[in-house]
């Protein structure tokens, strides 16, 4: 880790800082009114022309002061400077408006996260994610929630979710495959994406998906629309329950950004149930994202921030893993990694184990 | 105005600032668990050498998750650095945890906005505070509620308030009083705090308060505990009722942070109140915070986002101006500017007006 190692800030500069951070809420909520409300796009629109305030209120049905305290807090914001009273845009205001993964973070934080994080503090105290019952009182995780979500909120969920892991799965097939393995158990397999993919790269192999039994139902429907999914086969169990168990005699178990949803106790256990899942000779294949293994400072701070979603929404006690507590946990069970692999996709990392 | 000029940022760091402002609202409540937490003084009085997670936590009741993930976030935000697995405290760090400002900033974006912050688009759209409605829906300006708050909710509100205006009035005194007044009227008088330092700088000045019945029945609470006080007289009005006016004869007339609470047109239709109140040859002199004319960006960024109290949780149509949209409003309502004087205590202006 060479971040976090360095005072970065003068007196002066630390003093502005600690303000955007006091006034951080502020921030967020007016670069989303910003591009929401179309005022971004127009001020993008003008190039390096720009535009005047009474002339972006011209292009919409808002007041000039609606229009002008927003355009303002921009300038602060650094989403837009401006030269003889026009106003153009920033990088910074050109990411908020048009970087999908900045659309989907601020989608996330806005209509999963916002008004639940009022509660963090507490979440941290009780050891609950108090926010969760913003979204609804009866929920124990956010997992309860999620199918029963608002259509605009479960999108923003899915997109989220999604962005991070799409990019990864066609990379990590040629490191999975390396093995030639016969037979994979897919733990924690989700919408069934992941299976799906390695019976299209690989007309031989039997895979086995393990998860809860309502996601099997949505995954089988995914899959059913695919000859190749015939080699598909499932295994419903709730994993945490001490009285389940995996099956037996898989050349990989493989585990994509599953085993960050629960606590390192609740790890050491899955993991000792995927050791009886292995022949002798088999492999266990984690993808993760851990926020200490990231090239950029930036995706550092996503997966710290992200952290906190686990904590304040999620379910209190899981979180984007520091690398070194994770494989603590992978050895408690059992195993001794022989390849870890960083910058797999977008930010992951494959750490592939055998058992010790 | 020499900030917001030109781009600051490469495209690599942008980035970076637009998922800042992306997760903002973590950023914002992982910083106040930090600090109310203790968990930010207990590394603050680790000093130089510093202190690792496992330590913290052995001082605290709180979980080592919990812990773990806020120590985490709060690298990431810049609170914190570590090195050879201790952490210590930054300058920013510094700042949220000791800074009377950001303090004061803090407590009040918790307090009265974050929620109702969740609306600031709606706000913009239909023109009214709909962030109001968290407080209370019975409300239809922030003043209505602010008697009514919760303790903890008030004196953060008091807090913000009186931070950024305490520091002036000793400075302003002498500026005010260059013109021996015999009669000052001080609209939108609050607590008498001012009137009050009036009497006393003076002995023989005679103020009136011109405010709410509800303001000045406050007001008198304060001042009846001082014999000078009896040189105070009261005008209550509603100001923005068309039927009301304000008292005549007076050599000044004086209004400190008042006029911001309103909308350009009505501070024409005040300042025009103000202009009958005056004596031919008396002085108008306003005191505000214009976010154009300060020193350090630092503090024009918190007078743009304290606009955003205004559209959202206060009344929905005012904010802390630019001095030229208020300059404008002065001169439409029949004064001509003679003193324009910037750097008055913290952050404000004070306007010397005489009529047309």
């Amino acid at each position: 880790m060479r971040f976090y190692q360095e005072e970065k800030h003068s007196a002066v500069d630390a003093k502005f800082e600690a303000q955007k951070i006091a006034f951080a809420p502020f921030v967020f909520q007016a670069s989303m009114a910003l591009r929401d409300l179309g005022i971004l796009k127009i001020i993008e629109d003008s190039g390096t022309a720009g535009i005047t305030q009474e002339e972006i209120v011209a292009k919409l049905t808002l007041s000039n002061y609606g229009v002008r305290v927003l355009v303002e807090a921009g300038l602060g914001m650094g989403l837009l400077i401006i030269n003889d009273g026009k106003y153009t845009i920033t990088r910074v205001g050109y990411y908020i408006l048009n970087d999908p993964m900045t659309i989907a973070n601020m989608d996330f934080v806005q209509d999963i996260n916002y008004q639940g994080f009022f509660h963090l503090k507490d979440s941290i105290v009780n050891g609950k994610p108090e926010g969760l019952k913003v979204i609804g009182p009866q929920y124990e995780t956010f997992y309860q929630a999620l199918s029963e979500l608002p259509e605009k909120e479960k999108q923003s969920w899915l997109a989220f979710d999604h962005f991070y892991s799409d990019d990864s799965f066609s990379r990590v097939l040629p490191i999975v495959f390396k093995f030639n393995p016969a037979k994979i158990l897919d733990v924690g397999g989700n919408t069934g994406k992941w299976s799906l993919s390695c019976v299209h790269h690989n007309k031989d192999v039997k895979m086995t998906i393990a998860d809860l039994p309502q996601q099997i139902a949505m995954a089988k429907e995914n899959i059913s629309q695919y000859k190749e999914g015939e080699r598909i086969s499932y295994h419903p169990l709730d994993i945490l329950k001490p009285e389940t168990s995996l099956p037996a005699g898989y050349d990989v178990v493989w585990m994509s950004q599953f085993l960050d949803c629960f606590s390192e106790d609740e790890i050491v256990g899955i993991l000792k149930k995927a050791l009886t899942a292995l022949t002798d000779s088999g492999k266990l294949i984690i993808m993760e994202t851990f926020w200490d293994r990231q090239k950029f400072e930036a995706a550092s701070f996503c997966l710290q921030q992200t952290s906190l979603y686990f904590t304040c929404i999620a379910n209190g006690n899981s979180q984007m893993y520091h690398s070194e507590v994770f494989i603590r946990c992978v050895e408690k069970a059992g195993f001794v990694i022989e390849e870890d692999i960083n910058n797999v996709g977008i930010s992951h990392t494959v750490l592939i184990c055998k058992k010790k």
